[in-house]
């Protein structure tokens, strides 16, 4: 299970206001400030919808070292066009003239509902107030400001030392729905006190990506908002090196793992979370193509609900996977441990085996397919009529 | 609308009983007679566990002409391995010696629960009765009894003219969950009285499919067991050459499009019809996977079901299609006839225009990537509460 503390990073200061954006008395705006002399890597959405916010960000960080971070929730600015795209730079502009910085020196990010234009009137009014209310303890409450459909925020730190020196890294991350992030997921924000060279810190902002948000997929939707910054503000430690960098990479990716299955397990309306390991791959690829296909079968996902072992639905999904190669006869499956599928069922197995595993709100299906020795591992949830109540009623 | 009528052809005769296969009082077995110098294509799953039946239908197919469809439902014999196989083997030895012909003129068919043993025993007690009601008029009978969560039968006919001489084509299918035909569906039985070569019929299968049950999809899952077969009995209209084929391959195609959208009407849950035409692709696989990608989006599912005009979530799905090449800026969106995204939102669209159309049990999704002259069409349905019941409750 995740740590549930977080730290305050030195070099960050954190504010978060109801900016009434869209819905009244919730708090919706949040701003970082980060000292000078920070490094700052991004990650963001492939889905070619990007939103006006993630073009800025690509522009911004392309030109300039990131100084504040605003974040709005309850609209996206997504599909919105030429105004949408001068909707993110006025707001950016806005700030830069009370904070005395360069626009370029902002990141705009932006969730909530798409195709509606973002009311920038009340970004701005509430841009003094957010200012005036920076502070280093704020994590938790800016966690709650970037929440949209989360029932809880999502905030965890980590201290460990590195050559007898504390280092602190501290993240928070929203989102439940619309979730399959490629390259980084909704809204997510980390940060270190450790100094990290910019081309190091992209490198590891990658790597953990690839072994934590981009495992993850609730309903198989990759957001145009998905957005990852990670931040290392240099006030502390400075990694001395690859021995460092692979301690401090190893914490990194442990942290931002726990952090993304968090969203899975508020994923909406999810009372199940389930690992889905695939081994045996020719490619990690053909490992993946298993496992997202497992988790994104609505037929899978209702019988994890029901916690009925109606489990030849994964066996269907597998045989779906479109696996150049892959032979029947030599696919295994099990679940939380028990053997069913080994050239067709497997004789040893009765469903009385799985019944209490599957009533359990954490389990496993383990894969191998026989052709190689690639593994890979996505979480994911069930599929409920709570899903489908969030989702039916979004905007209401 | 589909027509409602179903015609006998002369050539083929069926019954159906309730053998109490998995329940009791259910008819669960069809049997199908065709007389001798009929043409039989069939077409099967593309998953690559493929049922024992499945398996046995290719077998049977590649050394003899069928003179009997054996049909159960109640169970799939799917990822049972060997002894799967060796149980549907037993079941066309066994009418096999009871009508005089041998197992290899046989084709067994199974539809239901996978990774169980089919219970073959009710399936051979019941051969006799099944053989003893072999009539020519029992086409909806039949459609009755291959139905598993299908909440109608499903059985259509047409009769037309070729050259002055009435020809008659009926067909048969069920399914309404785990749809995603790739190329046939769950169970699908196509007959007329025309005289048609093999090779002919063999080609004109595969067209019709391609543009019916091979472009509906309720929630993405591709059966183990899908199949469909085309029987020309020959006691009619002996097609003359390439004019007489066009005018029937015309007409099957409308039967089985019609067939395949009855499917989509009683899928699993579903409340709404949606129609969704992607054009202006580079490729046919460009319109099909934008097409898919938004038919099989739970979030746009969910929304089609509330009626709610949250119609960014297309633009998500659009965005997610992984279309090389794709621009956003290119990329219109017609809903209902309401063009409501071109540059980003259309400035003339208002969501009130949509409302009411949304409402509607059936409506249509236009989407032009204005990136070639393809076009594909793919029908499909919103996703409810009752889909999730309907699931998750499945075997109890």
């Amino acid at each position: 299970m995740p740590q549930s503390e977080v730290y305050a990073i030195k070099g960050i200061r954190l504010s978060t206001v109801a900016a009434g954006i869209r819905y009244p008395n919730r708090k919706d705006l949040v701003l970082f400030e980060i000292d000078e002399g920070a490094t700052v890597s991004g990650v963001f959405t492939q889905n070619i919808f990007a939103a006006a916010p993630v073009l800025l960000c690509r522009e911004h960080l392309a030109v300039a070292s990131p100084r504040y971070l605003l974040i709005n929730t309850g609209n996206a600015n997504a599909g919105t066009g030429d105004k949408g795209l001068n909707d993110a730079r006025q707001t950016c502009e806005a700030l830069a003239t009370l904070s005395g910085v360069i626009p370029a020196e902002i990141l705009p990010f932006s969730t909530g509902v798409t195709t509606e234009f973002l009311p920038t009137q009340p970004i701005i009014d509430h841009m003094e107030v957010l200012l005036d209310g920076l502070g280093e303890a704020s994590w938790t409450e800016a966690a709650t400001g970037i929440m949209t459909t989360d029932t809880v925020p999502k905030a965890l730190g980590v201290r460990f030392e590195i050559g007898g020196e504390v280092v602190t890294i501290s993240g928070m991350t929203k989102g439940s729905g619309m979730i399959r992030p490629n390259m980084a997921t909704m809204l997510s924000y980390i940060a270190t006190d450790a100094a990290i060279a910019k081309s190091s810190l992209d490198k590891m902002l990658q790597t953990a990506m690839a072994q934590s948000f981009n495992r993850i997929t609730v309903d198989g939707d990759t957001s145009t908002n998905d957005s990852c910054v990670l931040i290392a503000t240099g006030k502390g430690k400075t990694l001395g090196g690859e021995k460092d960098e692979a301690i401090f990479l190893a914490q990194l990716i442990k942290l931002v793992r726990d952090l993304a299955q968090m969203m899975v397990r508020d994923a909406e309306g999810a009372s199940k979370f389930v690992t889905i390991t695939v081994s045996g791959g020719a490619s990690s690829q053909d490992c993946l193509q298993v496992a997202y296909r497992i988790a994104h079968s609505p037929l899978v996902k209702t019988a994890f609900a029901s916690g009925d072992a109606n489990l030849g639905r994964i066996m269907v999904a597998i045989g779906n996977a479109e696996v150049a190669g892959l032979q029947a006869d030599a696919v295994t499956m099990h679940v939380g441990g028990v053997r069913i599928l080994h050239h067709g069922i497997d004789p040893a197995y009765v469903e009385a085996k799985v019944v209490d595993i599957l009533k359990q709100p954490e389990f496993e299906v383990c894969v191998d397919l026989g052709m190689g020795t690639e593994v890979e591992t996505v979480w994911t949830c069930d599929l409920t009529h709570e899903y489908i109540s969030i989702n039916a009623d979004y905007r209401s």
